[in-house]
C-alpha cells in the first residue's frame, strides 16, 4: 500500500475543518505533480489510522476530491489519481489581477474556504407545463419551483424600512450602469469566499435577471457567433441565443459533461455549460473535463465559455465545488450568477463577471446602457448580503431541501430494481432513469393517471429527430413541495409505475 | 368676420371645464371637415362676447388648438384652419380594439379627459459630460438633471411597508413576462385619461428602463431595421440603434418636427420621434405633421413609429396634448413611457405599448423573456398611481417646475435683444438662440469661464460633417437648480455673454 508522499500535517489550530485540510493538502499535492496520474492513494482506514482521526473524515475528503474530478474511486480497488489536461497551468493564475485596477490582492488566494454559499439561477419548466397545468395534478415535482415558507420576510423588511427612513434623493438618482459599486463589492467578496473566483468589483456586471445579461452579452460579443451548448440543457437559455440567431450545436454528453472532441467539431467559439450541477442531468464536471474546457477556449482569442452557475449553493453530499472560472488561468469565463433562486425570483438581480478583453469591449460599445436594477434593490440586497443573513438564510435552506430530499431518496428507495437513481449531491431535483424497457411516455401518462407531474427528460434534448438509443429518464423536483406532498406523492408513483 | 357654422353650446353641467369644451367643439368640427383649412375662425373677443364668457377662456381653447396644430395664428389677422393630411380618417379608429380581446369597450372614447398627467423619460447629458465635469462648475444648467426635494418619500414608504407586511411568497415568485397585470391595468387607464391612448393591457410590455424595451424591440422587429430620428435628437436611443447596426438616417426638421419628404427619401421603416415635446428643440409637433407621419407609417406593413413620450407631463401653458398614439387609427405607433422623470430614474420602470402585429411577434418568438422588473417594485407603483398619489404629485412639481422657469425667463428677459428664447412650453430646459453671429463654441467658453455649465445645441446633432447654415444656440435646462442657483447664474451668464 502506497504511502502519501509527503506526511500530512494536521493543525488543530487551523480554523479549517479536518476534512478540508486532508483535501486541500492532497489537491495541492496532485497540483503540485507530487502525486501523478494513475497513482493509488492509501485507502482511508489507513490514511485515518495513520493520522489518528475518523475514517469518515477521510471519507468526505475523498469524496470531495471525487467530485471535483481530481480522484477517481475503482470499485473493490480504491483512489486513484485522475488525467487531467494542463492543471499545471498555475503560474498563469491571476493574470486578469494584473490587467486591470483595482482589489487585486485582496483575492489573491485560489482556494476555497468559508461556509458553503453559492449563487443560483431561475430555471423555467419544459415548455412552461408548470404554470399550464396548475390546478391538473394533485403533486406537481417541478424541478424549477422553491420554497419561500423559510424566507426571512421580517429581516428583508426591516432592512427595506431601514433603508427608506436613510433615503436621500441620492437613492432615487440613476445609478451606474453595471450597478452601484457597494453591492459589486459585496458580490466579489461573496464569489471569492464561496465560489473561489478572484475577481475585482470593476469586472462586475449587476442586471435585471440572466436574460437581460444574455441580451446585454450579445452586444458585447457581436453578430454570428456559434455557441455550443449541453445536450439536454436549459432551453431558455437556447432560445435566448435562437433569438440572436447565433447558430447554435448540441453537444452530447458522456458522464463528465460536454464531450470536448464533439465541441472542437461544432466549430462553436462560444460554450455554455453549468458545470457545478447540469440542468437538467444533474452532472458535476470534473476537473479533468473542466481544464479540457479552458484549454478548448484558450487556443483562440475569440473562443469563450459562459459559465452558468446557477443552484450549486443546495449542495448536500459535500463542500461547494469551485467555479469553473476559479481554475480560469487565462481570463476565457465569463461567469454568471443570480439570486433567483437563492433568495427569491421575483427580486430581478442576476450578475456577471466579464474577461478583460470583453469588459473593454463592454466600456467601449455598451456602457451607455443603464442599470436595469432599481437602486433601492441594490442597497436592500447589498445589506442582505453583507451583514450575514444571506449566509445563513442559505444555511438553513440548505438543511431544508436535504430534509425533503431524504424523504424523497427513502421513498424510492423500493423502486432501485427499476430505476437508477441519479443528481442527488446538489440543486432541487433528481434523476430516475429506467432499467426496464418502458419509454418516458408511458412513465409520464402512468403518473399523469395518478395525479402526479413528472418532467420526462426528453423535454430538455434539442436535438431533432431526438436520439432513440438513450434510457428513459424523468426528472423529479421537490423544492417546492411539503414533506407529506412528498410522501404521497411518492406512495402514488410507486403504485402507478408498479401497477 | 365669419361665424361658426354651428353655435357652440356650453354646457355649465359639465364637468368639463369652458375652455375643454370650447376646444374640443371646435377640434370636432375640423375633424368632422365642417370647418375647413384655411377658413378664419371668429375672433376671441368675438366668440367671449358672443358665448358670455371670459376672452381669457377663449384664449386658452384657441391656444392649445395652436399647439396641436389645428389652428395657425397669423399675426394681426386671427385665427385659420390649418392644412393636415388624412385627418378624416376617424371611422378606421379603434381597429385594434376589435382585433384584441380584452377590456375594448372602456377606453373607445377617443379624447382627452381629466388632469394633465402625462409621462417622462430619462434623458442623458449630451456625451455623459454632466458627470465628468461635476465639482467643475458652480452652476450646471443640465437638461436631464431632476428634482426630488418634493418627492413624497413618506407615502413611498408607507406603500413599500403596507406591501411587505401583506408580503405572501406569490410577491416573491417570478410574475408574468409583460408585467404583472394589475400595473399594466393601472397604466392602461393612466394612457387613457392623460394621453388619449387606448390600449388594453395585454398590449402593454414593462421593462427595467428604456434601453432595455428597446433591445427587446430589435428582437420583436428583427435585424437591419433602416431607422430615421430627428435631428437633432437624444443621442442615446441613437447609440442603441447604432448598437444593433440598425442603419440611422438623420432627417432635419422644420418647425413642425422632422420632415416628412426627407424621411420619405431615407428609405426608413421605422421612425423614431418625440411628438410632444422633441429633444432637445422643445417642439411641440402640430395635428398636420403628426398626420403626415401616420400617413407615412400607413402605407407600408413593415413601416412603424416609435413615439418616446419622455417629458409631456411638465406642460405650463395648456392642457397636455394627446399622444401620437391617440389619432393612430391604423395601429402603427409603438408607445414608450416611463417613470424615470415623472417619479425618479432609480425605479427602472418603463413601459410600451404595441400594435396588434408586433404584439403576436412578441408573443411567438420573445415572450420567453422573463420580466425586468421586480415585482415587489411593480406592486408599490402600481399603488402609488392607482390610489391618486402620482397624480398629486405630478400637479405638484408641474406648479414647482414652472415657478422655476418662470424665474429663469425672468431673469432672460434682458438678454431678448440678444437670442431668441423657445422650448419654454414645456419639459425642464428651454433653448437660446444667438441673434448675433457668435459661435457655440463662444457661447460656451465664456460661461465656462464663468464657472457656469451650459449645453450647446452642436452635441445634439448628429450629422458629419455638422451643418454650418444653423444658428448657434444653447439649452439651459433648470429641473435640479434651487432658486437661488438659477438666478446667480443667469446673472453670471448675462455678465459672461454680453461682457
Amino acid at each position: 500500500m502506497k504511502e502519501l508522499p509527503v506526511q500530512i500535517q494536521l493543525d488543530p489550530e487551523d480554523t479549517r475543518h479536518l476534512y478540508e485540510q486532508i483535501y486541500e493538502f492532497i489537491r495541492e499535492e496532485i497540483r503540485s505533480g507530487n502525486l501523478l496520474t494513475g497513482e493509488k492513494l492509501p485507502s482511508s482506514r489507513y490514511l485515518a489510522e495513520s493520522l489518528q482521526i475518523s475514517r469518515t473524515t477521510v471519507d468526505m475528503a475523498y469524496g470531495q476530491l471525487v467530485s471535483e474530478g481530481y480522484l477517481e474511486a475503482r470499485p473493490k480497488r480504491g483512489y486513484y489519481v485522475c488525467e487531467m489536461e494542463g492543471l499545471y497551468d498555475i503560474p498563469a493564475a491571476d493574470r486578469i489581477l494584473e490587467r486591470l485596477p483595482g482589489e487585486g490582492n485582496r483575492c489573491r488566494k485560489n482556494g476555497v474556504s468559508g461556509e458553503a454559499m453559492v449563487l443560483s439561477g431561475e430555471r423555467m419548466s419544459a415548455g412552461g407545463k408548470h404554470a399550464e397545468n396548475a390546478g391538473k395534478y394533485r403533486y406537481d415535482f417541478s424541478p424549477n419551483a422553491i420554497d419561500m415558507s423559510l424566507f426571512p420576510y421580517m429581516t428583508w423588511k426591516k432592512i427595506t424600512k431601514n433603508i427608506l427612513v436613510d433615503a436621500r434623493s441620492s437613492l432615487f438618482s440613476l445609478g451606474e450602469p453595471q450597478g452601484d459599486r457597494a453591492l459589486r463589492v459585496t458580490i466579489s467578496r461573496y464569489l471569492h469566499a464561496s465560489r473561489g473566483v478572484n475577481c475585482g468589483p470593476e469586472q462586475i456586471i449587476i442586471g435585471a435577471g440572466n436574460d437581460y445579461l444574455l441580451l446585454l452579452l450579445e452586444k458585447i460579443l457581436g453578430r454570428h457567433i456559434p455557441v455550443a451548448m449541453e445536450n439536454p440543457t436549459y432551453q431558455k437559455a437556447c432560445r435566448i441565443f435562437q433569438s440572436f440567431a447565433y447558430p447554435v450545436s448540441f453537444i452530447p454528453m458522456d458522464e463528465s459533461g460536454m464531450r470536448t472532441g464533439a465541441l472542437r467539431e461544432s466549430g462553436a467559439q462560444l460554450a455554455y455549460v453549468m458545470p457545478a450541477h447540469q440542468y437538467p442531468s444533474g452532472i458535476v464536471m470534473p476537473i479533468g473535463r473542466r481544464m479540457e474546457l479552458l484549454k478548448w477556449a484558450s487556443e483562440r482569442e475569440e473562443r469563450y465559455l459562459i459559465e452558468d452557475d446557477y443552484d450549486s449553493e443546495f449542495r448536500y453530499r459535500s463542500k461547494p465545488i469551485p467555479a469553473l472560472r476559479a481554475s480560469d488561468h487565462n481570463d476565457k469565463v465569463i461567469y454568471i450568477g443570480t439570486f433567483s433562486k437563492a433568495i427569491a425570483p421575483a427580486i430581478r438581480i442576476s450578475y456577471m463577471v466579464l474577461p478583460a478583453r470583453l469588459l473593454r469591449k463592454y466600456r467601449e460599445t455598451c456602457s451607455f446602457y443603464s442599470s436595469t436594477v432599481s437602486r433601492i434593490d441594490q442597497a436592500i440586497l447589498n445589506e442582505f448580503i453583507r451583514d450575514g443573513y444571506f449566509e445563513r438564510y442559505l444555511n438553513k435552506m440548505r438543511k431544508h431541501y436535504h430534509g425533503k430530499q431524504e424523504l424523497l431518496l427513502g421513498g424510492l428507495r423500493e423502486m432501485e430494481k427499476d430505476f437508477v437513481i441519479s443528481g442527488e449531491n446538489a440543486g432541487l431535483h433528481i434523476l430516475l432513469t429506467d432499467k426496464q424497457n418502458r419509454s418516458e411516455e408511458e412513465l409520464q401518462r402512468r403518473a399523469e393517471g395518478a395525479g402526479i407531474k413528472v418532467y420526462p427528460m426528453g423535454d430538455f434534448y434539442m436535438e431533432t429527430p431526438p436520439r432513440t438509443n438513450r434510457k428513459a429518464a424523468v426528472i423529479l423536483g421537490y423544492g417546492a413541495l411539503p414533506s407529506e406532498d412528498i410522501r404521497e406523492g411518492i406512495r402514488l408513483l410507486k403504485a402507478a409505475w408498479q401497477g
